[in-house]
């Protein structure tokens, strides 16, 4: 198998077997990455570097913001390796970068950067301070304008403690999900990133409504994506929402706009794919969190870990270190659904380390 | 080698490495497969199930309609499993269905499924009674508006006793080629479709035209796809028939409708192809009946077997079981030129088998 079912059935991938994508990776930074320890999505005291340094290194596998590719204390590399082994192996139509936000502004030429004259988002800690319904129209009038340059468009995000802004974005919509979502470590500080959900959630009372809530405890990814989930929805383009929980959190976001402000989600354009450690995490629940739409929802996750990789490093994703990011998830299932092994992406994703 | 010319030169086929296909599978049945024991293409008794089957295998690797996939009594699963390999290693570009008249419609969803209002065909030996010119001019139609997602188009064909209707379409024609066509079995049932032979051509007169003989004794695949041929001349878009004997039946109503309604086939835009248990089958002779035709014509076997398998059941293909059917030849073909090698498609079947 080349997939497992999350939810929904395998018809919706099927059908994209053979086809072409295009990729685009919404970048953000949410300076509730300021919090030591929350995130090991990056190098401690640089996590807003993080978005930068994979869309250098996804599109031109090169830091140059940095002297070295984004990993955690304890080494593990950014999955942006992964999703960069299957460009190299089965390359995407087209990557191009959303810039929703950036700290610095990665180094790259000759590829599309779409601008959209944002600026990292607050601490949630002390009010995430986005315009939100703002940054929503910008989502909606992106997708309206959108060429796409493959048969189909996988989204992916980086964005450091990006799990921690989508679990406050889900409680402060009311949904039932606080221990459903993701973390980058294995081990969840679950002290601290209950402390920074509480003072996050103290900003949200019940008289605001969707985009004000939004404001206070989300980040640009979220809200934009949500947006350009429901702009897409005129046209018949077929779109991966390549992610873990935080894709999740864009899904439940859609739900309670469409809730609010009326209207239908056509799934038969949207799906969502992730990696085999979020599907199988322990610690969060993907499938918990997708039930709670209004909506059915296919969602997939990618037949692939480091079993067989000589990496110790590697080894460690299957441990649920890192689990998803930079779209691995998304990139995974896109390779195995065109006729790539999983050995050979191991063998990719080795070489890449320098192994 | 990838494949063996059977008649023509390679020059059509080369020119087509590389390039990316649509694969559209007609499927349709004739009651003629209710007679017992004329064809072993699915389960006794349930052999008008076969073209539901292999559509719901071909496109999700799953049988919804039925609890497992269609095998012969022997054992010998359908072909569609090696054209589903091929498409997980080498994907088509899409694979559409063509509607010619299920009994069953298959449980898909996110594929498109062309529809033509057309219900199974009757029974030969009753006459089939068939609207033999309102099929071919949805062939015609379809292909006019036909829109191609891949670079060139492979047509292949599931029905339950094709090989017997297609017999009786030659025979109706006048062509002489009584012993030249296959069939599912390794030992041909030769007098028992000997006999539903002659009660078919009972109700053929010289007195009709290709279209009252079409009606009589053919079926919804045969008359659809000569229009559908015909009707692609008009474009610059290439077409492989992926089949054995029934594809040639097809070319051989082409040539007595163009014999009948004047006009001339451009045969540097269709050739058939179709795997090497037909090409070598001692009971059948594709290569002489294609040489009935008015028009040279490019037709190629694809150069594998299961020789190397581990599987006892995969090799009676190689003893002249099964042989075709759901496009094998054409899809083999196309992998084999797009730079799959012949081992890791027979461990992809035999993955697919469970083995």
């Amino acid at each position: 198998m080349s997939y497992q079912i999350i939810i929904g059935k395998q018809d919706f991938l099927e059908s994209l077997r053979g086809k072409d994508a295009s990729f685009l990776l919404s970048c953000s930074v949410s300076n509730t990455c300021e919090i030591p320890n929350l995130s090991q999505a990056g190098i401690p005291g640089k996590l807003h570097l993080t978005p930068t340094l994979d869309a250098e290194y996804l599109t031109l596998k090169e830091v140059r913001s940095l002297d070295n590719i984004a990993t955690t204390p304890k080494g593990i590399p950014t999955p942006a390796l992964i999703t960069r082994a299957v460009h190299e192996l089965k390359p995407f139509k087209a990557i191009e970068i959303l810039n929703l936000g950036f700290e610095i502004e990665p180094q790259i030429e000759h590829f599309e950067i779409h601008n959209f004259d944002l600026k990292p988002s607050g601490n949630i800690v002390n009010n995430a301070s986005i315009n939100a319904f703002e940054v929503f129209q910008k989502g909606v009038a992106f997708a309206q304008e959108y060429q796409a340059k493959g048969e189909y468009t996988i989204l992916a995000e980086t964005i450091p403690t990006g799990t921690t802004t989508a679990t406050a974005t889900a409680m402060a919509l009311g949904y039932n999900c606080e221990n459903c979502f993701s973390s980058s470590y294995k081990n969840v500080p679950s002290s601290l990133k209950q402390e920074v959900l509480q003072k996050a959630l103290a900003h949200i009372n019940t008289s605001m409504d969707v985009f004000e809530k939004l404001s206070a405890v989300s980040d640009n990814m979220i809200i934009f994506n949500a947006g350009f989930i429901l702009g897409l929805q005129a046209s018949k383009h077929k779109l991966i929402l390549a992610g873990g929980t935080q894709m999740a959190s864009v899904l439940l976001v859609v739900n309670s706009i469409l809730q609010t402000m009326g209207g239908e989600l056509d799934t038969s354009k949207v799906a969502l794919c992730t990696t085999k450690w979020i599907a199988q995490d322990n610690n969060s629940d993907i499938k918990a969190i997708l039930e709670q739409l209004d909506f059915p929802i296919n969602a997939y996750s990618a037949d692939f870990d480091f079993s067989h990789s000589k990496s110790e490093v590697l080894k460690l994703y299957d441990q649920g270190e890192a689990k998803e990011g930079v779209g691995a998830g998304g990139a995974l299932v896109y390779g195995l659904i065109n006729g790539l092994d999983k050995n050979s992406v191991v063998q990719k994703v080795e070489q890449l380390l320098g192994l």
